[in-house]
């Protein structure tokens, strides 16, 4: 009874061994502080549960709208980006039609792709993991009819070519600019663009900057092209904690998480460097809250740092990543433990 | 960009005109009691939500498959069962060979229909709302792959016959029983088909008996069925507190849950006796906590109730659902309000 494309799908499995150290999902490592934990609580008792949530989640969406300072019409809100990635897999383009997208990148392109057994083009990024215009021309000679490029990319963690991204939309590609990471970087984002094109859109996602646990992926379009897309959005996705948890922390907390992003991004720089004195590892450079290593033995390493207590992400298995590892910034202490663990690990090698 | 389908798409729009008393959407007019709503809040609390939800939701899962009397491992769990009905929309079946589904029905099956682009194969039910054979004969002819039967039926409220729901799926379809309303009803449901069957599934929900805002649907089938179709769920589709309030619920608050659900069946009963007594009005039999009852004039009784405070469902634009309203069924003073208003408006005609 089910598709054939079912048996062979790889679905999207991340690795949950419990460490003292997680530095393998790119949360934010600071939980929300104790007040502002206070009001969510005082305000979710309020909410009857018995009752639909708001199917246009409005206050939620104009909390968002100035987050990010455009209209709550430029809005589409999913079940964190994830839904919105496969909402546009499954109404952009016809079906025949393949789905664009760099390797190595975030996976749920591909899974949505699969799931909804759109063809897919996958096209290498070159050994600095930038886009080249050679590879997108041999990508587009398969029509493809809907593009995402995640930027900043996960997992290599820098910048994609903004020039090279127009350029695929202006070639009758209609563009998702995944921007997950664009919080932690001080590089131009595609917002202006999506508010006045008809064929790119910008995701942005609060599971980054610290809401990771109440699932909320916003994309962002010229108001008639977020109404179509909307069209498709199942009714009631955005649930009623969500949306008040979400309006609560993107209103009150805002200045907070804003604080906090900054503690990561300087974070970042710290542990960088530190790193770049360990001899046998490439450090490559980002503006997400994770960076990528390359170590000797990419298994072997992810092993042992295991055994210390710091669990991240091993990329070792992916086309291009050969032992590269991918760390999160955590707070300062775990990154601390990391260092030592990584220091430790190397030598033993 | 977007598909031609996307322009026709009917969305499944809600009506939300703000009324005193609202009768209009299934949902469990009673709120959760003032003691499990302290003890979710001091939960939410807790929760850590820089963190990614538990993507296979185990403990919420372990709290759900008790309720049921089933195994963790018959369960998918759903952002409310609208994902569900979509992920099998999308992956059962050729996406060439039909959905097929009796009318009138639940919308979102059309709705997952038009959005995947599946032909749809909708056929009638009788006068009295019932399956029969010769229609479900004519629709099989169209080879469909999948079928869903919602039983009870919404709007219209009553069991639909088992026989010929098993006749479908031995006729090699792969048939989804809705029951998203057999909380209320005292017929046999389709769990031990569900548990046993490579091609029956039941879908169950939280949303009618009282937890309609965490959106939290409910996929039971037998093991290897399960699996399957959780390989195409997105992996974090639960929210953190989703998963923290649905257990809570379903632990400690079970008790209260099925008073409810018994004060619900009870009122029911109380209304649609008061109901017959009124002239020009016909009463349908009901499995659910709402009933469908056919005034003289469908759109202008509907119109009147809500110059009295009360909103219900209209169906007069439906195939066969001529001056039909669908009514959930409230708080007593709530069904006292209805009963009264609806003596009134209809003296009025």
């Amino acid at each position: 009874m089910f598709l054939d494309r079912l048996k062979n799908l790889k679905s999207y499995k991340t690795e949950t061994t419990p460490c003292k150290v997680k530095l393998s999902s790119n949360e934010n490592p600071y939980q929300l502080p104790e007040w502002l934990k206070e009001k969510i609580a005082e305000e979710v008792k309020k909410i009857p549960f018995n009752r639909y949530p708001d199917p246009s989640s409005a206050e939620l969406k104009e909390a968002v709208a100035d987050f990010y300072s455009v209209k709550p019409e430029n809005l589409v809100l999913g079940n964190g980006s994830d839904e919105l990635i496969q909402l546009l897999t499954t109404v952009i383009g016809e079906p025949d039609r393949p789905v664009m997208y760099p390797v190595p990148t975030f996976p749920m392109y591909q899974v949505s792709a699969d799931i909804t057994g759109r063809p897919k083009v996958e096209f290498p990024l070159d050994k600095e993991f930038r886009l080249s215009k050679k590879e997108i021309d041999i990508a587009l000679e398969k029509k493809p009819r809907l593009a995402f490029f995640a930027s900043p990319n996960n997992p290599t963690g820098n910048t994609l070519d903004r020039e090279l991204i127009i350029y695929t939309a202006e070639n009758n590609v209609f563009t998702a600019v995944d921007e997950a990471y664009i919080d932690f970087s001080d590089k131009k984002d595609f917002v202006d663009e999506a508010l006045s094109s008809d064929r790119i859109v910008v995701l942005r996602t609060m599971s980054k900057i610290g809401l990771a646990g109440i699932r909320l992926g916003v994309l962002i379009a010229r108001e008639d092209v977020a109404q179509e897309i909307d069209k498709a959005r199942p009714p009631f996705n955005i649930t009623y904690p969500t949306q008040v948890i979400g309006k609560i922390v993107l209103t009150e907390g805002r200045e907070e998480i804003k604080a906090q992003i900054n503690r990561i991004i300087s974070e970042r720089k710290r542990i960088m460097d530190s790193l770049k004195k360990i001899k046998r590892i490439k450090v490559y450079p980002s503006d997400a809250n994770f960076f990528l290593i390359k170590v000797p033995d990419g298994n072997k390493v992810h092993k042992l740092l295991i055994e210390e207590g710091v669990l991240v992400r091993n990329m070792s298995h992916l086309p291009k990543m050969e032992n590269c590892l991918r760390v999160s910034v955590g707070k300062p202490e775990e990154n601390d433990i990391f260092i030592n663990a990584l220091k430790k690990v190397i030598e033993k090698l």
